[in-house]
């Protein structure tokens, strides 16, 4: 089969791989039908995530069609139409237990980053019972591909770890896809108003149609002051940092208000300054999390009941085997206004 | 009367002052009977809080008996024994609505700080109504002074907000009368094991009295290593910050483990390095508060019914007009064994 | 001043009465602008509620300018305009302190109860700090009505304590005014389907305009049969009694599914059976509340952010004048298709 | 081997039935070592659990060593010490998923009701992973035998799901083993009065040994009089149901007092009267639940660290072989001041 394949630091490939078999019992292989390419495949391929090897195949998103499993998976047979979740969980350890997937002790994140991923023709999925989920009849694939990671990563990390209610304020920082995503979902709790900051004003105009109700380029305004004003100098109740730099998290310190929350999504390379001499009396609280994709059955059905509309998130189409241009347009996607890029496997 | 006043950075004088009137018609004014010196004092004293201006009487802890309240008082009158909570709150601002009274628009912490304190024969309470509480009949008053803020602030900023529950593995960093108060209020929630964690032996072994099951001079022994073999490298449930240093909140976060908690207590006069690209994705949660005191009520229970004996936290006693010695004895807590002192108001 | 007076069962009047004055120093006269009538207005009138005694000013619903205000009152002055909460809290007892100020000590439910109502052209409004809220400029008034208790209502005693999530399959039992406000708050959490049941195919119709993804006829149709053929035979997640007979609440307890809620919203004049051979293990939460109208600060961001539009409630409008009118077309609402009525004094 | 076989209505014998075998790749067997008799095991003897079929051999509870596990099986090997939860959960369904393992589409409460019990010497337990649990080195195992139900189900379905907090009133209502059991588990909390109510002198003697502050025997004095007069009134934040008849939910209903939780754990034979008329207003919440077993490991925790000592409910010790004996004495338990019987079985 054809996969992409990291080789060291800038090298990548769409080559030939043996097609994965079953190893143990609870594995499946599914047919990859769609997948798409995430910021973190791009951290990857710069050399950033040293576990990454030589040799591995990349991806952890993607819908596709059970091609085999093994005899302990009991949930799924050949044939089904699965969403494939970015964490793969064991459902027995100690932290499966209590639902943080994302720190399974036999699982985890290890899609396309210490096992072979989802950026191939096919792919082997360990505890195949717990890491996939059954795709309902008539549902809309594509959208689904959303699921696998960016949708449970900006609900998990920045809406629910923020406590978003209804009639809050609320400030997302980066309109990034992960951002985006977290704009979307937190309006399953209807905050009153949502201000979107970045820096690129393509993506502030997508934030607006999304449903942003203000839209900060914080190169051109000052963001703090801006908030401070729009919130009569009460800050805001929950500011997400969807980005992952210092300077971002500190934004996030200076906008939020009294007993408000900083729920972190952000991928970060350093520490950063936590201003705790004026916090440490304002009733904060600030959160971690890598996502646990708990939420994947409640995401499936707003996404069946029409509820909330992924798809929105998806700017390029690619087939499969044009992955190295689906790449380029992702890694230029200032240029080439991207957001998501969907792959699609038409291999019979 | 005489009061403890602040005359400029280390300066202070145990002198007349005229007794204090009602000015608003939710005021009380109380005769004390017991106070205490809170280590807030003691950084007032040295000038670091610089809203205290030369003049002030200072204190916010005690309890006492009315003496006279305003016409809009509806719960208290003359004669009644009542408790002072270091936090007045209006009960009815936005803040107050929403239990954080720490933050009250027309209160907070003011006590002793941007009004004359508890540290005097007499001192004026505003919103008596919301800001005192009844002392039962029979109730040992000397150890609900303790209920006045060293309680309840370790019980909302450290235990409740640490999220403690039944079985964990929980660390107190200090060993200061803080600290105890967190580590006396965590035992309502039976966590398994409690490590406090101090540079003096002597409040270690208190500790230890208290109910830690394990102590750490961290002076002598590397905590964090200490700490990882206690929990077989898993880290604890919950790390409580109870010094307010860089060094003591990074401890905090070298030892939390994976889906843990740290609540800060201490008071921050610097921002310290936090450590998102360890964190990022272990699902943490930090939180800074200061205490509302809205636990008062659960805490005189809890003390009626002997659950709990804050008297344990007295060390010494003195005559109110002794107070400079409290001073003294307190000042050297490490060589007096000093935790808290308190000082008894004999005037008829 | 005109009221509108209870004499009795069956009987009252639109007739004079002394203008209301200030009572305590916490008191404040509010002149009505608009008001509307209740359900419970309805059953007061029948003779329902023994404490409403002859002579007593009934209603407790509307917005109005403040006249004059008691000298312990801060939070407003003349001139104001103000939305009337129907539950009274001191702010100060036990259980205002804990949020639950339809329980309050001194207050509570007692406008047009247990003192004279807003059915007048002045109202005096006792604890006016707690019981009233500030109107945005601007803001459209008529909405906020709705504010004074049947959105609360059914926010608090149908959607919160239902803990209705996004993704869930919710089910109403009564379209009235109540029912409907539960389903136009419901939406605040994105559950994926709402089913109402009621007996009017009228309510249900509108319903259906409100966001209903489903509308049953229990008249037509075998409302169990239909849910659980809906639901897959798993019932809803939450199901919500909004009627107050012994017939809906068991509906409620058929169509619940494992784990699901049933908070009771209705005014129950007699025990009803509880199912508990068929519920012990099945993990079913019930429960009961009057409202505490803790979320309207919540709601009047929404109204005001245009997140909910309360004025869809509105069927009928009169002057305030015509108020024997409007109790006709109230009662009859089945016949003129009527939801909520809204009366306006339009003299200056 | 030897086993406890039910046939039918009133019969049962302690006679031979195979040894069981794996039969699915999840299963394990477990050679008993320790095993007890359950309340609901009278229930299945007398016939009253219709889904037990002649030829079962019954018993939910015990400690024992692996036998044999299946090639699904990962956690656990031959010679492992284990806890056998009553509960059998796949860990992949969407009901293990919420950590509702009671709800298991694949177990659920199954031994010794739908497939053969642990009141034998081996015992086959399916999703082994799931639904045994490790016994630490050196553990008292006599003392985790009270852990597979009954103090999981105390805490649970009582504790737990009644929100029990520091400083609360709470009533139990029935002092018989699971009474006792949310009597020990509630203490996790701290509440500050235990008020335990029956009919049996001797239970309530122990029930008061245990840490209740209160005892009341229901046929010498009026519960409800008595925790009005206790209460001042107010009734009790948390009224437990341990028992499972009409008449003892409805006491807890009229000794709840307002925003108070009714948690029920009482097995209901049939519907009961719910005071709604009395209680729409009183914002209460009543609670179903069949024991999820999900705080095992909590529970371990705080056995292994003394925080609590189940052992106290243990009063008679048989030898496995004289199990009718021991059914005998529980069958007693008034006359014979029985709480839980032991069965060891000494055979190697």
């Amino acid at each position: 089969m054809k996969a992409l394949v990291y080789h060291g630091p800038g090298k990548k490939a769409w080559e030939e791989k043996p097609k994965p078999e079953i190893k143990d019992p609870t594995d499946a292989i599914v047919k990859i039908f769609k997948t798409t390419i995430c910021g973190t495949d791009l951290h990857i391929l710069k050399g950033d995530v040293p576990a990454v090897t030589d040799g591995r195949i990349i991806g952890h998103e993607g819908v596709g069609i059970i091609e085999e499993v093994g005899k302990g998976v009991t949930s799924f047979k050949k044939g089904d139409h699965v969403l494939i979740s970015c964490i793969t969980s064991c459902g027995k350890c100690e932290y499966c237990k209590k639902q943080m997937y994302s720190q399974c002790e036999n699982g985890g994140w290890i899609l396309g980053h210490l096992i072979d991923g989802t950026q191939a023709e096919y792919v082997r999925i360990p505890h195949a019972d717990n890491s996939l989920y059954p795709i309902p009849k008539g549902a809309d694939e594509e959208a689904l591909v959303m699921l696998s990671d960016i949708l449970p990563t900006g609900l998990e990390c920045g809406v629910l770890n923020g406590k978003v209610k209804p009639g809050d304020t609320i400030a997302i920082v980066g309109a990034g896809p992960i951002g985006l995503a977290a704009l979307l979902t937190a309006q399953f709790f209807t905050p009153s108003e949502i201000i979107m900051i970045d820096l690129d004003d393509n993506r502030l105009k997508v934030a607006r149609t999304f449903g942003a109700t203000q839209a900060i380029n914080s190169e051109k305004e000052n963001p703090v002051e801006k908030i401070m004003s729009l919130t009569k100098g009460k800050g805001v109740d929950v500011a997400i940092e969807a980005v992952g730099l210092p300077a971002t998290f500190e934004l996030c310190q200076k906008i939020v208000g009294i007993g408000g929350h900083i729920p972190n999504i952000g991928v970060h390379g350093k520490s950063v300054d936590l201003f705790l001499d004026k916090l440490w009396s304002r009733n904060i609280t600030i959160t971690t999390r890598l996502v646990d994709t708990v939420t994947t059955p409640m995401l499936l059905k707003t996404v069946q009941s029409g509820k909330i509309d992924p798809k929105k998130l998806i700017t390029h189409r690619f087939k499969l085997d044009q992955i190295m241009d689906a790449y380029d347009t992702f890694e230029n996607a200032g240029k080439k206004k991207t957001l998501k890029v969907i792959m699609t496997n038409e291999n019979e």
